[in-house]
C-alpha cells in the first residue's frame, strides 16, 4: 500500500536483514527498522513493533532464517522455533509458519538450512499477498451485497476492530482487504473504528491505513458500538482473527465478542476474514481450550501520545498502585458468527462449513 | 466518606460559596473548586468538574441560588432555569432538580427566593445522602443473596462502569453505595472497574473511590468483560443511572449496553441502582425517545494523564484531522435489566415495577 506516496509493505528483506514499520510509533511516526537476529524479531513480535496475526507468522519465519544464519543443527532449529512460538501464545499463524517453516527444513542438511529458510520466509510474505487479495475479494462481494440488498444507500456504514489491515499482514489486509475493495469498487463505504483499548489499534493503525487510502472513517470509543447498532448506524460488522477454532469459534482481539453479542442482538451481519492458516484444526470450544495472552498492566495504566510541543511522551492515567488486568484477546463462539471469509471464499462458521478447507 | 482520612462531601457550601472537588484533576490532584456565580456552576457541569446525575442536579440547584442572588424576578429565575438545563441534555436529574426548585420559588416574592434557593439546594443535597444510603442497603442485600446463593465464595466479582459514587452523589454514591455496604457487612466484593473511555471514570475515579474505602478492584479495558464473563469471573454487574424510562429502559454510560447484553447472554444479575428522581416519566421507549449528548471529540482524541516528571500533559492519541464521534450515553432496554435498585427497594424494569413510585 501507498505511504506518502511510496508502495511498502509491512516487512521486506534487504539483503540478509529484514526491515520492518515500526507499529508502536505510528500514527505519529513513520519510522522502519532492521532486524537482524532472532532476538530483534523476538523482541519486535513481543513489544508489537510488528502485530496481526498474518504478520507475526512472516516475522517469525524469518526470524527462524536469521536464527539459522547462526546456528543451524537440530537443536539449534528447534530452539529457535520454540522461542519464537512463545513469543505470544495466542496467535495460531505464529505456529502454524514456524511449524510449516521446521517441517520442510529438517529434512535438509543444517548447511542448507539457513537459506532454505529465507526463501521460505520470503514465499510465506509472497503467498500472505496473494491470499489477501483473495480475502479482500470475497470480502468486498459481502460488502456490495448488503448495500444492494439495503437499496444502495448514499453511505454503508461498517463497524470494524482493531487493525485487520495491511500493517497487520505483509500488504492488502484481511477485514480492511474487503472494505478497500469495495471502496474501489465505487461501494461508498464509512467505517466505524473502534479506538481498541487498550493498544488503540484503531485509534492509531486503522485510522491511518484508511486515511492513506481515502475511505472515510470515523473513530469512536469501544462503548459506542452497541448505541450505533440500535440507532441504525451500523449496517454490517467485519473484523480479523488471531485464531479461529475448527467448528468457527473466533478468537480475536479484546472487545470483539461484545461487538458480536451486540450485533446479534440488532440482526446485523458480523463477520470475520482470515486465511485458511489462522485455523486451529486442533482446537474445538475456544472459550475453554485457547489460551488467552494476558499482557503488562501497564497497557492500560499508561499511554502515550503526541504532546502540543510534538514530543511522544508517556503518561500515567491511575493513581499509583492502581492494579489492572490485561487479557488481549477473547473468544467470541461461532453461533454469533454470520460467516467467515477466506481466501477460498465465504464459508459458515461450523464443522460443516470449515470441514472443506481441511482437505485442501 | 474519608479523603486522606477527612470527611468530605462531592459538594458543600460555606456561607454563599459553594464548594466542589474538581473531578477532572482525579486521581492525580485532589483540589476543590469554589463556585461563586451560575456561570461558574455551568462551567462546572459542561466540563465534567462535577459530573454524575444526582451532583449535577444538586450542582444545578445551588447554581440557581446563585443565580438569585443577584437577580430574582420571574424572568431571571427562568433564564437562569433555562441556562441550567441546557448545560448537559441526557441526565434527568438535573432537569428534575431545576423544575423542583423553580416550582417552589415561583409562588415567593422575588426577596425571597435567593435565600429559599439555597434552603431549598441544601434540603436537596441532604435528601441525596439518605436515598443513596437506602439503595446502598437495598443493593447491598442483593449482593449479600448473591453470594450466599453462590455458596459463599472466597470473592464476589461485581463489575461496575463508570462511577456512580460518592463522586457522582453528593455522598455514598448509588450502585458503589451498595458495594461499600456489602464490604462493610464482610461479603468479600472484588470489583472489576471498566476504565470506561472515553472519559475514563471508572480508571480516575472509581479506583480512586474503591482504594480509599479498602475494597478490593481491578481495573479493565472497557473491552474485556465479555471474556471475563465467559470465563465465570464476573457474579454481578452494578452500574448507575443517568435516566430511566417509565418502562424500565435505561440510560447511563456510553458502553452499558453492551455489558448488559453480555450479562445476558451469560446469565448473569445486571443491576442498575438510581434515586426516584432519575426516572423519567415523560419517557417510555429509550433509544427513540432520549436525546443522547454527543460530547467534543478530542475526549476521544486526547487524553491528560502524569508523565514520570508528576506533570499533568494532554497528549494527542491520532494523527492529525482524524475524525472522530463522541457519544455520551447509551440506552439499555428494560429487558436486558434484571432489576432496578431505588431508596423505595428493588424493583422491576418494567412499567408495573416502577408505576407504585409513580403514585408515591
Amino acid at each position: 500500500m501507498l505511504v506518502h506516496g511510496q508502495p511498502y509493505r509491512s516487512i521486506w528483506r534487504s539483503g540478509s536483514v529484514i526491515q520492518v514499520i515500526d507499529q508502536t510509533l505510528l500514527p505519529h511516526r513513520f519510522s522502519t527498522r532492521a532486524l537482524n537476529s532472532i532476538a530483534d524479531v523476538c523482541d519486535a513480535i513481543r513489544k508489537m513493533v510488528v502485530r496481526g496475526a498474518p504478520l507475526i507468522g512472516v516475522s517469525a519465519a524469518y526470524g527462524l532464517a536469521l536464527a539459522l544464519a547462526e546456528a543451524s543443527d537440530d537443536q539449534a532449529l528447534q530452539q529457535a522455533a520454540a522461542r519464537l512460538i512463545a513469543t505470544r501464545p495466542t496467535a495460531i499463524n505464529l505456529r502454524w509458519a514456524v511449524e510449516h517453516c521446521v517441517g520442510s527444513l529438517r529434512a535438509l542438511a543444517p548447511q542448507q538450512r539457513a537459506a532454505a529458510a529465507l526463501a521460505l520466509a520470503d514465499a510465506l510474505a509472497e503467498a500472505d499477498v496473494a491470499t489477501n487479495a483473495a480475502i479482500g475479494r470475497h470480502g468486498a462481494s459481502l460488502l456490495n451485497q448488503r448495500w444492494q440488498a439495503l437499496g444502495k444507500p448514499a453511505q454503508l456504514n461498517v463497524l470494524t476492530h482493531c487493525n485487520a489491515g495491511w500493517l497487520g499482514c505483509v500488504d492488502g489486509g484481511t477485514a480492511l482487504a474487503a472494505i478497500y475493495q469495495a471502496h474501489d469498487q465505487g461501494v461508498p463505504v464509512h467505517v466505524w473504528i473502534d479506538e481498541t483499548r487498550p493498544r488503540n489499534q484503531g485509534a492509531s493503525l486503522t485510522t491511518w491505513e484508511l486515511a492513506a487510502h481515502g475511505v472515510p472513517a470515523t473513530l469512536i470509543s469501544d462503548n459506542a458500538g452497541g448505541l450505533l447498532m440500535q440507532q441504525g448506524q451500523v449496517d454490517l460488522c467485519i473484523v480479523g482473527a488471531d485464531r479461529v477454532t475448527a467448528r468457527g469459534d473466533v478468537c480475536n482481539k479484546i472487545g470483539t465478542y461484545l461487538k458480536a453479542l451486540a450485533a446479534h442482538a440488532h440482526q446485523i451481519p458480523f463477520y470475520v476474514a482470515l486465511p485458511v492458516s489462522t485455523i486451529d484444526w486442533q482446537a474445538w470450544d475456544g472459550a475453554r481450550e485457547i489460551e488467552i495472552e494476558c499482557r503488562d498492566p501497564e497497557e492500560i495504566t499508561h499511554i502515550t501520545g503526541r504532546t502540543l510541543a510534538g514530543e511522544l511522551e508517556r503518561v500515567q492515567l491511575v493513581a499509583d498502585g492502581t492494579r489492572a488486568h490485561n487479557p488481549a484477546f477473547d473468544v467470541t463462539p461461532a453461533q454469533w458468527i454470520t460467516a467467515l471469509v477466506t481466501e477460498s471464499g465465504v464459508i459458515a462458521a461450523s464443522a460443516e462449513g470449515l470441514q472443506p478447507l481441511r482437505a485442501a
